[in-house]
């Protein structure tokens, strides 16, 4: 057996999430089924994280173990002639035997993109978070400065994964206007379930008005989810890349 | 009764087309519809151009007559609450009695949107059409050249219209490479049926090299439509605007 790991982008507008599930079209189901028609073996492939329903991927990065005779480019182009429209295959290595996706990750990025104000841009509607007001960009990237360096994310975790602990470093966090929409994007040594849609709901309540630069700060002092804002929808969150030392 | 003029966008991919027709969802049948519950009257809306299943609008312009008392801007608002978020109102406006907009436009303008190259933008799957070989805008560009003008354009337009003329003028024709896509744009005083999926289908058989650039003026001269090349699909066309002199 090979151990591979393999980086992949997938539009998760049709997709009810990563993690295989019956009766939903799951990214991790469509690409065990396309590995099985090109290698005639069944394979189990995890990922780094994941990720929800509706929640898109520029550079997943996954995992498995394969016995196929096909060369990694060989198998990448067989792939992605399987698969379907909305997931392509980048990139197949080797990887150590013992690579765990989620666990061997040092670093990963997400972005999160928002269209504000009263025109839409109806082509984006899959692909952003549309906020009505006209958003305070400044004043929601001096809000994410207090988020920076390592903290208990307790606050900005939905509840319902039970992870050992809930301190998280954050390495980069950046607020800017790009085009029309704004983006969000950060940067961590791993996420809590939810903790970025839960950040990006927090500072958009600053970027409205309704809630003082200081608060998302006093919402992750207080380590309790029912301060926070809401949870941002998954159609404007972006897995960006997630990087290994090995 | 008053007669309006409406600027609308829309994303073509869950459409079938403009044109109300049965069991399609059209983007003509949710604007009748959207009118009739805002207003409580039937309606009768035509647009500047009928656009095919697939094809994208970012100014497509209608007309309709109305006994509403809604003032424009309410109508607007009011019609956007109704839409769905594939379509958008942008503008209404008074317009003369007899309107219409098709005889009254003066020029309109498309763009259609290719991605080439081994690595697709699969979220751009919907918006622009894929070919696989990288192209050479340059050629295709200098190829357009002997489109410019008035002809007659017979050979790039698809059978099944009876227009009384198949002579047109194209104002402006451009081919250029921006950020990875390629974009063409065509701008006329009106356009065949599929005119500019035809154009597109055959300048990109220049681009691809297997055809010189002197072709396309050989299939415009033929005026057999025969000659030309493949009908480009419809998910890379937009209807940019419609000018009118009123």
């Amino acid at each position: 057996m090979r151990s591979l790991r393999m980086t992949i982008a997938y539009d998760g507008t049709n997709f009810g999430g990563w993690q295989r599930q019956p009766k939903r079209r799951t990214v991790q189901a469509e690409l065990e089924q396309a590995m099985e028609r090109v290698t005639g073996q069944k394979t189990l492939i995890t990922a780094s994280g994941r990720t929800d329903a509706g929640v898109h991927a520029l550079a997943q990065v996954v995992g498995f173990q394969t016995a196929t005779w096909l060369e990694n480019e060989a198998l990448r182009r067989a792939l992605n002639a399987e698969l379907p429209a909305d997931v392509f295959v980048f990139e197949i290595v080797e990887a150590p035997d013992d690579f765990d996706p989620i666990r061997d990750a040092v670093r990963k990025r997400y972005r999160y993109v928002i269209q504000d104000g009263q025109i839409p841009d109806i082509f984006g509607r899959n692909y952003s978070w549309r906020v009505f007001e006209k958003l305070d960009v400044a004043a929601m990237h001096a809000a994410s400065r207090a988020l920076l360096g390592e903290h208990d994310f307790a606050a900005y975790q939905t509840n319902g994964s039970s992870r050992l602990t809930t301190v998280r470093t954050i390495y980069d966090i950046l607020v800017e206007r790009r085009w029309g929409p704004n983006t969000e994007r950060v940067e961590a040594n791993g996420f809590l379930f939810n903790m970025v849609r839960n950040i990006v709901g927090t500072l958009t309540q600053v970027g409205r008005g309704k809630r003082p630069i200081e608060w998302p700060a006093e919402v992750l002092e207080s380590k309790l989810r029912i301060n926070a804002g809401m949870n941002a929808p998954a159609q404007g969150l972006y897995m960006m890349w997630v990087r290994y030392e090995i």
